[in-house]
């Protein structure tokens, strides 16, 4: 890795009279970093004085990052000179700065980031940065762009690829009952509404009562007798937090903000009010001025909330493992095609539990989850499931992907459900209803979080209702009388529906 | 009711050589309006030709709308004359509109509208139009100024009053356990926790625990036996909906906004992408070209929903009164100010009960409810509590203030919980902690929601979770084993506290 920085700094006063302080301190600089590196790796290579300026240029190689040599040397001229002759540094101008480096697979497009250009011959990358300022050079995007280039290299040879997907384990193969899909059916008896925004449901009472016992089910017959607790999480989620998870980064597209009033000031609203009584319509323009640019979004997966819960905290041994569950915010997804009956939505409720613990704690208690789980699908849904081990979303999307990951200690775990409304068994695509996941010390770390004594690791499950609903319902159908016997101690009835002329 | 109307026509082609025709149009045309009406009451008062303009002039008193005129005039001259002579109107231009009446009472201070300069004199006003076009004419934008005029003159004479308040009943006094906040106490012993963003909460297991038992108590002593059901409706609330239900007008600047994006594209994404993976900060000029102006707000009560799923339904007469309850959309309302611990917030959870049937069927319920409500606070709180009539909101903020709805079969019921931290009995503030209205069939007509026969009225109750536990906890403390033995039953024992260190 070849770094070549040009640089130049303007002094407030003419420094043509000290040369030679100049010469000599640059010449010393460049000393002790050679001495600390060796000539061969960094050096200032070149410097010129003008009359009140001074050209800098540095050339590295390997870990050695020219821009911190390059702060340092201001620092001290702003301090040893200011001193001694009162001279101060105006401004500092980087007027080139080019990382030359070589990937491990060459690329197979064209490469484009932010403030640089890239161009690649083979497996050489150069980045050329552009635009860049001195507070560019002290935080730490430098890195940053070197990582993101070859991320997307990365990412070219995963795109296109499938989903890593690896069965485990299949139950036996049921006949299903009927093969309707069965949001439609719901729909026709008045069960069901499409909600008044795109993607989201009206549950009426029947389809509420199932998605409450599959609820029931899942608390009474996993979450209890695993220990698990519930919590109330807000379902506000600010951005701080999704940038410590990667969902900033890894799906903005998907999310729904949150934008509020900047004020709550009638005086302020009154013009709005005022035109929305008298033309029953919205003033768009109005509403604009009074409404901030989002900081926030809506809950898109619980746990990042619940880990900000327990940011930088030190929990005591005793406690672990932590092992919590939220059933209460609700998920949204903005969702721009795709979207189908109450499996694929733009809006969703789901349990999800999270488990803090060692290694050995989380290892074991995926062991029991997984027992808990097969008891519902096989003893009280009766169901035809399959489950496999997948890349999850946040190793592929937030820029993650290590393939040394994707191993038997962490990564999710998908159950799928057989959809016979979708199809032949072997040619279908099944219903992804249960995930499970053990992600290491990701989280963990982004969050501060740690135990008295032990290394700690995290993970979740997403039990989502209307997922669970559907695998059953596109299996079981949807009366009552034909459910096995153990869903039926759950939900035997369903309420009456309201008859409309 | 006085109005002057002076408005110019442009014709397309010189008009001057058939002023007989138009002369006699117009003469036809006024003495129909004089026949239908009286001259006293309207009449075109004046009117000029020009070679390619037609001037006119209609002053009208009472009910007639002399715009009403006006464009019954021109669609009659574009057909007349076009057919006859091939002349049409390019143009339609109102260069005076006068509303002239007088107000029941005399206007406390200046009134000013969008669209109009508003002078007042006495009790009498006058109401200049100001940049009117015909589509302005054409919608019922007039008659909602001379509304929005009235309103405000009212409003002043209610600004500064206190809220209507009636006492209906109370409960005998309660000695209670301790004076502290439960909010501070439960946030020293981290039950609770202040969340992520302004005015939500983290409820650790504890708290959860309590809100829970005050769920299941309402559902099991309240809910379930007078036959209510579940649904469960969507948080994102379209703003079509709060225009049918006033809340757009009535409280914009106490929403929370929601903000699609523009597009799911990952293209369009990528600049903000990559700056985010570079900074680790928020692009917001980036993010700013991706998102939509807000159509919706996350829920701010959960009744609208519910109508809008009964839009333009009739019902069936043996399947009233309906009675449903949504506890799942999570309210959240902008606070500027004024927020205290878990009792006054921006986001909450509640379940909302709502009926709809006839007058005799819900004035019925409302006594069981109000029996099954004291049922829980006397016997199973142990309560201290009063209930009053009160000024509902959505009479007092939507412009619907009417001396004449606030009686016995309409209206809003609050239950009020005496907070020992707060002070005496006698002059601290009480805490609302729960309402039941009756609002005739203001929303039943919104959404045209009709019944096989009968005439329908609805209603609605608020169970605040938040509002019941603090009520709850302020009077007896945080400690299981002081709580009401039927309380007891519900929740023994808490969670225990994660210990950290």
């Amino acid at each position: 890795m070849k770094f070549n920085l040009e640089a130049n700094f303007t002094f407030g006063q003419d420094v043509s009279k000290i040369n030679k302080d100049i010469e000599k301190f640059i010449s010393e600089a460049n000393d002790n970093i050679v001495k600390k590196y060796h000539k061969k790796i960094a050096s200032i290579g070149n410097f010129r004085i003008g009359k009140k300026s001074l050209f800098l240029n540095i050339i590295s190689y390997g870990s050695f990052r020219p821009h911190n040599a390059l702060l340092q040397i201001k620092n001290s001229i702003s301090k040893e000179l200011g001193k001694k002759h009162k001279i101060g540094i105006r401004e500092i101008e980087i007027t080139k700065y080019k990382i030359e480096f070589e990937l491990e697979k060459k690329p197979l497009k064209e490469i484009s980031i932010p403030h640089a250009e890239v161009e690649c011959t083979g497996k050489n990358v150069s980045i050329n940065l552009k635009d860049v300022s001195e507070e560019f050079l002290r935080k730490n995007y430098i890195d940053r762009m070197i990582k993101l280039v070859k991320e997307k290299v990365e990412n070219q040879y995963y795109e296109g690829k499938g989903e890593y997907w690896k069965l485990i384990e299949e139950s036996e193969k049921k006949k299903p009952i009927w093969s309707k899909d069965p949001t439609e059916e719901m729909v026709k008896l008045g069960w069901l509404k499409q909600g008044p925004t795109k993607g989201k449901w009206f549950y009426h009472s029947q389809i509420t009562a199932i998605l409450r016992a599959m609820e029931n089910i899942a608390i009474n017959e996993v979450l209890k007798p695993l220990g698990f607790q519930e919590i109330i999480e807000s379902h506000v989620v600010p951005f701080e937090i999704w940038l410590k998870t990667g969902h900033m980064e890894g799906m903005p597209s998907e999310f729904y903000y949150i934008a509020e009033p900047t004020t709550r000031d009638v005086e302020k609203w009154q013009k709005f009010i005022d035109l929305t009584k008298i033309t029953k319509e919205i003033s768009y323009d109005e509403l604009n001025k009074n409404l901030s640019i989002p900081h926030a979004g809506i809950c898109y997966a619980q746990c990042p909330v619940i880990y900000w819960a327990f940011k930088s905290k030190t929990i005591s041994e005793e406690a672990l493992p932590i092992l919590v569950y939220d059933k209460t915010a609700i998920s949204a997804r903005y969702e721009s095609g795709g979207r189908h009956g109450i499996e694929r939505v733009d809006e969703f409720h789901r349990i999800e539990p999270i488990y803090i613990g060692t290694r050995e704690q989380l290892l074991t208690l995926r062991e029991k989850l997984l027992d808990r789980y097969k008891h519902v699908f096989n003893n009280i849904f009766d169901l035809e499931w399959r489950m496999a081990w997948v890349t999850p979303w946040y190793m592929q999307q937030a820029g993650k992907i290590d393939d040394t990951e994707i191993h038997q200690d962490t990564g999710t775990i998908d159950f799928e459900s057989y959809m016979p409304y979708r199809g032949s068994r072997e040619k279908s695509e099944w219903l992804e209803f249960l995930n499970l996941s053990i992600l290491g010390d990701k989280y963990i770390k982004a969050f501060n979080i740690k135990a008295q004594k032990s290394e700690l690791w995290s993970g979740c499950s997403g039990i989502g209702l209307e997922r669970w609903a559907t695998a059953f319902l596109a299996q079981k159908g949807i009366d009552p009388n034909k459910w096995p016997t153990e869903f039926r101690k759950y939900l035997k009835k369903l309420p009456k529906e309201i008859n409309f002329l």
